[in-house]
């Protein structure tokens, strides 16, 4: 949702026209390319993922998807293949959430799923959701236009890269997504008292960074606990006030993120991590108060369609493995509305959010040859 | 050095002036107010403070010490008392040293004390304290002119609130500082490696929110080590690179600030302190930087001072308390140019640093007096 974001589209709207597609961009910020059906009544068969990225992210995380996904309609197009359904390309507005600490708005938009006092969110510099999303040329009063009525979206495919170390440790190309494990996204605020760091003895302090790398250290010591285990926990971001450095912090503000595939231990390390806030910030003598963003369950792919996936990857002679998916993506939001499947593709030592993110191009092509082969077996469904 | 601090100048040089002072903002940033002797050749007997503050802070620390050294000047001239050597009272420029993170600078300025790269030091928008001096109406070229000779001050004063919790918990309104127990301040920066939150096993990460959380952890238990010791040690700032919730950290700097009046065992524990960062690092596979950006020694006030003051709070049936000062002061940085004194009041229960900051303006009055009395037994030296 940013001018970047805007370049990206303009970008991939003319390679989407290209295609044969017709473009426009609707009141959540997404981008939609559609390929018109024989029947245009019919539910659309729904691919996508994003073009926005982190700022300090990489050059695959959802624009592999996003692109793939225009090839793919690209080759059908041009194979002179026809569908009775239509076909959308989708690039998903700010599927990442940094600058408004929540993900998969464009994706939830669509689907009437945003959440009360969303538009209001602030970023860093007080802008609202809202103001960005005017500023991006939409328009928040026709939202209404821009959902999909239930039962409109046939199902969702997309292809991502993994941004684990998985494929590439097993040396595989291509992996079956299994599900995506969602996230538990949590703000910890912690309020202490300001003083001299000169001069306020030691245990007559409250000092809330010093309970909020305690917290730090518990997040780590719960997410760990069982060594081998999926789970990831996770603090990534911090902030103090009056941050000074002779002055207690008197109010420290982090993010937590907890991640499982199986929700009853998620919930089990969650409580865990509330009684460790609960003891600690007791002993600094601080208050807290604990804002639960996103708290997603685990969402499984469907069946059929990892069926036909698994069938194109043996078509082309690809041993590819079923993973589960520890990021979230946009299908986590598309699994409330239709089936969905994905298809991942290898990326180097499994680094993404990093500049040093890639995936060879070889790669994505096997992912965009699988994508375009489950199309057409799904178009036949 | 910001337009609030020329706003405090500007007020406080009206005050100067009407109690028979000539006043002037040197190129340091520091705002000078003079009484000329009837010997200027002397040396003269400097007194000052403060008037910047914190970004959180109130209005009594430094502010207190500059308006009693008015205060006092006023009452001198007022009883028509002369003497022979010329007073001056100051208001050091940024003392405090929150925007460049070195504290301070017009104290240090005018001894000559400035430090290599000084200048070039950036505040949060990436102002060069060069920049700032110039935008205050200071001429760094001219530095020279400003700066006073060896053997030029015959001796400082400085009254202060105390900022800690003695005077208060004694019930006692005025105390004799015995000394600055000199701050150690570092900055540490570690760096790991950006990834996904959802993906990277958490055996595989390098996360540097996780390794500075640690460290925090360790810099309380080396502080609080041996109970009921006046060693305090603290981090007060903290910034994560990139700052997005589901990346994790790949940089974090964070500032610590060691203080003791005993030096031998700042030493120590400074050195378990680098143990510890070197052992934190190695776990979580992070590299390290360590900069030392202030490292002073304990300062004692001179006997001779220190006895004056004592002689003129018993003249007023005062009993005060002989104490250490934690927080540093201007002070400091005169100790090693010239005798000097200092006279604590007490404030609130201890707080300062803090919107919260008091002492009453009776102890205020208090300690002008003591100030004045000490004044005119230091100029008959």
């Amino acid at each position: 949702m940013t001018a970047l974001e805007k370049e990206a589209f303009r970008a991939a709207a003319v390679w989407m026209e290209e295609a044969g597609m017709k473009t426009h961009i609707d009141n959540f910020g997404n981008l939609i390319g559609r390929l018109d059906g024989q029947d245009p009544a019919l539910p659309v068969l729904m691919i996508g993922s994003h073009l926005d990225s982190q700022p300090y992210g990489g050059r695959f995380d959802g624009v592999a998807g996003v692109l793939c996904a225009i090839e793919a309609v690209k080759a059908f197009t041009e194979q002179g293949m026809v569908s009775q359904r239509s076909i959308e390309v989708v690039s998903f507005a700010d599927e990442e959430g940094w600058r408004f600490t929540k993900g998969l708005f464009g994706s939830r938009g669509i689907l009437g799923k945003l959440e009360p006092g969303e538009l209001q969110r602030t970023d860093k510099d007080g802008i609202t959701r809202e103001k960005a999303l005017i500023d991006f040329g939409c328009d928040p009063v026709k939202f209404k236009e821009s959902e999909y009525k239930p039962g409109s979206i046939f199902c969702f495919l997309e292809l991502h890269i993994e941004q684990g170390p998985i494929l590439d440790i097993a040396n595989k190309p291509i992996g079956v997504v299994s599900g995506i494990s969602g996230p538990l996204w949590l703000t910890v605020k912690l309020k202490g008292m300001a003083g001299h760091t000169g001069s306020v003895p030691m245990h007559l302090r409250k000092d809330a960074l010093l309970g909020a790398a305690e917290i730090i250290v518990a997040v780590n010591e719960i997410a760990t606990q069982v060594p081998g285990n999926p789970t990831v926990g996770t603090v990534a971001t911090i902030n103090v006030f009056p941050a000074s450095r002779n002055i207690i912090a008197e109010e420290c503000v982090f993010t937590v993120d907890l991640r499982d595939i199986d929700l009853e231990r998620r919930n089990k390390y969650e409580k865990q991590l509330r009684e460790r806030i609960e003891a600690i910030t007791k002993k600094h003598q601080l208050s807290y108060e604990i804002t639960e963003d996103t708290n997603s369950e685990p969402r499984y792919c469907a069946n059929w369609i990892k069926e036909i996936i698994h069938n194109e990857c043996k078509a082309l002679n690809l041993d590819a493995p079923e993973l589960m998916s520890g990021p979230f993506h946009d299908a986590l939001a598309l699994s409330y509305a239709c089936d969905y499947g994905m298809i991942f593709v290898r990326c180097k030592d499994g680094i993404s959010h990093n500049p040093l993110e890639y995936a060879s191009y070889e790669d994505l092509s096997l992912g965009a040859e699988v994508l375009l082969g489950t199309i057409c077996k799904v178009l036949k469904v």
